[in-house]
């Protein structure tokens, strides 16, 4: 990259905004996964809107590429530059103030550099809720949450960020701002512009800011831990706990026996909270608007029926805020858990409820088929339909040639899914990482207006190139 | 249009279904305000998405502009050809199957023509509930639903039609088939295509089918007619309302008094079910999954609670399910008994909840200088911020004197609802009647891309042309 083009870029956001070394640039270019090894000549880090717009001016008057990135906890490197090193590094962190809370009108006008976590605590204090919950709160960052359009644990009650979102400013490619910023529920006037904008990974410009939905805080909660003998019955618990519990069901995560023991590990517990073991388990989480005492009586009976009828095997209600927070750092500590284990090939998947069961034990036959002896860690928001299907490699074997298995894994896999008509990406989206699988099962119609999407927003292609198409 | 073209169409969809004697077309070109006068030489109604993709392949072969139409109950003439006469008009209504219900994935598939009311019933009856709900639910149909982005009551706890879609299927201009039909909630395989046609009007493609959400069925519902004396105090009896019931409160309905008096006459009601007058209502409708008496319950502690604290003067709760219906009656027949009462100038507003209080102050004082002694029927979804500002003739004035009124009257409202940073068509699209308020209202950054956005995929402008652009 030339000094000039360099020292232009200086000029919009400062000198100590715009960082060359590399040592400095180093961390922002280390993610998650370890997959992905990207380079950058600068690093830039604009501090409103109107430098983000200078930013993509000067870029696409002189074709430079842009890779916006937010806190970098991405899982298929769409946050990351690619080898080449042609890519200037665009961080939204200082883009970081809550502009205004609405309370009357529930709703928050939020920067895309916030971190996920301080504005959950703003609004709590406030006396409102903000539902998106991820393992990666205290990192992520809104803007990155909305072009991944984040998922989580309570996706089953509030939706996913898409949902969470009433409307948006953005930077186009070519530096023009679309002000989208929009304070109602209703609003049918043309066509929805946010939409394009959440969940394209920052390929079609850069989301500067975001209306978000507030909701009324919940004043009670009750957390139990259950063990059940299949998926299937699994599903018979969700399907009593949804026409039972309502809106009040706020988490229903499944966790497979090995998932739940990895966990139990990790946080070096000597044993489970349950007397018994069980194949599979469920935390399921109920909120109420009212009080502690109600959450637990809906959650009481969800219980006690299932037991009745043999749905489940056995559960254990945690008895205070502390162990609630256990029994769902239990479930948040899988991933970190798997990573202690060796190499494991992942998959983030959603098939339709009815249809889980068959998937989990088709999937198990292309692992053993594939890999065998792989352990199968499979855990996730089953409300949803979502599961995170991993594969931890055999004990004793090279990680590195089990990982080869990847791409091949990872097909048979996705096929099953898409088998099932289901998604081969549920909340992580493509990145670099699922380029492939994309071409591979996504239709010809739908690409071709992805890419007719992506040609007339950018035409130059120096908006987060090489990601998703 | 040429004998040999309209021969080529009938071969589609079969003689009996093209239809060019005018008579027969006439029902399909009278719309509900009478404000447009559409004319087409041809009536086409296909019966699968194969026919809508010949129909729209042979379309853009010969440059035929295409007219897609619903149940023909749209409020702003989306669904009507224009006074030229040269587009064809493609009824939806045999595209009526519903192809799947899923109980356990809560979801079902279900062709454009389906009528509203249809697939409720059959939902209902499978032990689910779909939500939308409009005052046009016994002809309306998804299609239209999802093209006009629909609203209605329920959207406060459901969201709109965008919100209770996963996923479509459409015929493109050029007659491909886009199989966007998603049968899990979660699913981040690249740009969001869907959102682009619902709320698009038909303009940019023709939805054949899709998948929507299905929701556990209430069991228990309570309703309350409240008289309160203004909107401000509304506005806390919501919030009360909300912070308390939560997902439980499924409608919240104001009504100004001349709203009710209206619905009062219309029903031949020689009272009202409250024992005073007040200057305000509120139609408040609780749901439970559990059973009525808990719906009751929860309803009688916000009244009691309004009561205490002075929010509301007066409630009533209706005592059976005859009289709860006969309650949303009223609030349904408003704008059928504005008709008796002379010309009325509509708006389908949103601004944030806050400033309610400070809009229905400030627009009666505009009704007031351009229209001295018109009558304000103001009512609507209050949850969502959207009323329904309509406003009446003056008694005894000439009604095509006062019409004349509608665009400067119109203008200056949108333009205080502009200022509230609202929307100007908050549920009902914009169709011809609104596309010089777009033109006035929406950012210029925004309209580029909704036409750049019409250029992509309909290239030659043949899919329902002059509407919305």
């Amino acid at each position: 990259m030339e000094q000039e083009l360099i020292e232009s870029f200086k000029k919009i956001v400062g000198a100590a905004h715009a960082i060359t070394d590399q040592a400095s640039i180093a961390p922002y270019l280390i993610e998650e996964r370890g997959l992905f090894h990207g380079k950058t000549p600068l690093l830039l880090r604009p501090s409103s809107t109107a430098e983000v717009s200078s930013i993509m001016r000067l870029a696409s008057q002189t074709c430079t590429p842009i890779v916006p990135q937010g806190g970098n906890t991405g899982l298929v490197g769409g946050q990351q530059p690619d080898e080449n090193g042609c890519g200037v590094l665009l961080s939204m962190e200082r883009l970081n103030k809550i502009r205004c809370l609405n309370l009357e009108g529930n709703f928050a006008v939020v920067e895309a550099g916030v971190i996920l976590q301080n504005l959950q605590k703003k609004v709590n204090e406030s006396g409102r809720f903000f539902p998106l919950s991820l393992a990666s709160e205290g990192s992520c960052q809104i803007g990155g949450n909305l072009s991944s359009n984040a998922g989580g644990t309570a996706v089953l009650a509030y939706g996913n960020m898409r949902e969470l979102c009433l409307g948006l400013e953005v930077v186009l490619p070519d530096g023009r701002i679309l002000d989208d910023l929009r304070f109602v529920k209703k609003d049918n006037s043309g066509y929805d512009l946010k939409n394009l904008f959440i969940g394209a990974e920052g390929t079609l410009g850069i989301i500067t800011a975001a209306v978000l939905k507030l909701f009324p805080k919940p004043k009670g909660k009750a957390v139990s831990l259950v063990g059940l003998c299949s998926p299937a019955k699994a599903l018979e618990f969700l399907s009593f706990a949804q026409c039972h519990g309502g809106a009040m069901l706020t988490g229903f995560e499944l966790m497979g026996k090995l998932s739940l023991q990895m966990a139990l590990d990790y946080k070096m517990c000597e044993r489970s909270p349950l007397e018994h073991k069980h194949e599979w388990y469920v935390l399921i989480n109920i909120s109420s608007l009212q009080s502690d005492e109600e959450a637990l009586s809906v959650l009481s009976v969800i219980l006690e029926e299932s037991l009745k009828n043999a749905v489940i095997e056995e559960a254990v209600v945690a008895q205070s805020l502390k162990q609630q927070d256990f029994f769902w750092q239990l479930r948040e500590s899988i991933s970190s858990a798997q990573k202690l284990a060796g190499g494991s090939i992942k998959h983030d998947i959603a098939v339709p409820l009815a249809s889980i069961p068959d998937f989990i034990a088709e999937a198990a036959r292309i692992v053993e088929d594939i890999a065998p002896g792989a352990r199968v860690v499979c855990f996730g928001h089953m409300g949803d339909g979502n599961l995170h299907y991993n594969i931890t490699q055999p004990i004793g074997v090279d990680t590195a040639a089990f990982l080869q298995l990847w791409s091949q894994m990872n097909h048979r896999i996705h096929s099953l899914v898409m088998h099932y008509q289901g998604a081969f990406s549920a909340e992580h989206g493509i990145g670099q990482l699922k380029r492939e699988e994309l071409r591979a099962f996504k239709s010809p119609v739908a690409l071709d207006m992805m890419q007719g999407i992506k040609k007339m927003l950018d035409p130059l292609g120096i908006m987060n190139p090489r990601k998703i198409l």
